[in-house]
């Protein structure tokens, strides 16, 4: 039997505020670093500890290593009606992410859609983060990222895709639905997480270093060879991704991002529908909630397991991890205490 | 063993002529009956042919029974710069969306991103179809449409989902890279045409009846349970693009068409994007090239099968079928003739 890692709870406040003051050691304004700690911190109240917590200590690696900028920001390099192009200045993901997600809003509430593209920014960790900032002001989002490769096509053995996270997200009374899907079958981040935490995956993640399928997290990190979902699919929705944020942004492809060792210098596409402009605005509301009504009628195959949808977990998870405290596992935190 | 079923060959513009003469008959104008001609007969030289020849008599069906009305046109709901929201009328599906993918790029030439949404509206067949319309043009585009309920979510037993056919395209020399892809792991289409040859599924597809996942196709199509691809992340997709695709358009959502015994009335989405108003317009074709070079560099698992970009394949098929003529199984064939 393998050992359970340690694990131990951490209130949210107390990691914002950890978070912060380290951001600010590493050279960002302190309105950056609040942001920036702050998103680091619900992305772990979510649950989402891949891309919160968990993934914090390399963030500052990477900013050691001179890969993400903290005194950077945007730039604007083009704009034509309903689209902006912006440069990143390899500021950090989230900030910038952020902002082209605030800019998409503006543009929208403009023309009725608008999308920002972003070239030479960086991982915006949690891809959710954005549609639930976008969806909870009343906006219909779209927005995806490339990555460096990390997925052989399907047919193939050698990672040459991303798994290019997709986001989709709309209002839903004062929540959200958001759907945040990278296009492996399980995202690098959850296959750590299981292997770190020695788990088996429900279903096949990719395939072992001999070439069978495998539902073993470490064997498919050792191999590189996650699946994309769907196959063949997915595959093909990872290079249309990838194809669609290089040629939107002016930024770089994934097999360019991929000539480094680090995964930076990252191209993003952020789309917002601003839902007041549509002629039946007035009845959005109701029709969405119609929808996700019909879809709990869902007759489950495990009667005790609820059928969900994209999003609904995540509001368990906030109250609890808010009440009780986020847990984090104790090597986790030990790394950020040294930080 | 089980029969293999008879086959034969139909050179293009005599499909064409003859699914022009029969739309004629049912009440098409002349250019109606010919653009529609074209896409069925386009669909099936590319050999998509559960979208193209197979579903041709489905269709005359549904004009019969009054689902579909031939002399019916869209009409403007409402505009707001970058978004037109039309009714489709319960006109041609194939009309509608050659209609609504002109339109968006029309909205697209003048505020760089453009958006046309339909309700009312019908199967467009080959989703693909407008994918290659915009980007032969020069355009990005991105499109779906929700569909009947015929998949259950992740985790439920009855389908109230439907497959909502995702489509993203994109310019690639004279051609075009498109992505069409059902969010079931099989469209029904590609099931109904493998039980026709009684063909068994490379992947499993979906349940049986009692529950196991399978790889026949009839026994998919016996028990309504098509599996999505990427198992939760692909239910969560459909949910995603049903929802978008409703209010988006203020049409029906699948569950209100799943109302109905026929599939009509469905909701649409369309989203072109001008490149020549980006900024690196000049760049975009070669790094759409370096992108696919790089793709083409994968080693394949199978040395004898070569890794393709969505779309590829496409063009050989077409090709073959336009010197060889169309393979057509004979029993639908037989049935066209007798429309």
């Amino acid at each position: 039997m393998q050992k359970i890692p340690a694990v131990i709870t951490i209130p949210s406040n107390e990691m914002h505020e950890r978070l912060n003051s380290i951001l600010l050691q590493y050279g960002f304004t302190q309105k950056k670093a609040l942001a920036c700690a702050e998103v680091f911190t619900n992305n772990s109240v979510d649950g989402i500890y891949t891309h919160g917590i968990n993934r914090f200590p390399r963030f500052i690696t990477y900013i050691k290593e001179g890969y993400v900028n903290p005194g950077a920001d945007p730039s604007l390099e083009h704009k034509f009606n309903g689209i902006e192009q912006w440069n990143g200045n390899l500021a950090p993901g989230i900030c910038n992410a952020v902002f082209a997600t605030e800019k998409a809003m503006e543009l929208a509430q403009q023309y009725a859609i608008g999308c920002v593209t972003l070239k030479n920014t960086n991982h915006w960790m949690r891809g959710g983060t954005y549609g639930w900032q976008a969806a909870k002001t009343g906006f219909v989002f779209i927005a995806w990222t490339n990555t460096i490769a990390n997925m052989p096509a399907w047919g193939a053995v050698d990672a040459r895709l991303g798994n290019n996270p997709l986001v989709m997200a709309l209002p839903f009374e004062d929540e959200a639905v958001v759907l945040d899907m990278a296009v492996s079958q399980y995202s690098y981040g959850a296959l750590e997480l299981s292997a770190m935490k020695n788990e088996t995956l429900p279903v096949y993640g990719g395939f072992d270093t001999e070439g069978a399928l495998t539902k073993d997290p470490s064997a498919i990190l050792a191999s590189n060879r996650p699946i994309p979902v769907g196959y063949w699919k997915g595959s093909g929705l990872a290079l249309l991704l990838d194809l669609l944020a290089t040629i939107l942004s002016g930024g770089l492809a994934t097999n360019e991002i991929s000539r480094n060792n680090a995964e930076y210098g990252l191209s993003q596409v952020f789309i917002a529908i601003d839902i007041s402009k549509l002629n039946n605005h007035s009845s959005v509301a109701k029709v969405i909630r119609d929808i996700l009504y019909d879809y709990h009628r869902s007759v489950p195959e495990d009667t005790q397991k609820k059928v969900v949808y994209p999003g609904e977990r995540v509001l368990l998870t906030r109250k609890n991890n808010l009440i009780n405290g986020i847990p984090v596992l104790q090597k986790v935190w030990d790394e950020i205490m040294r930080l």
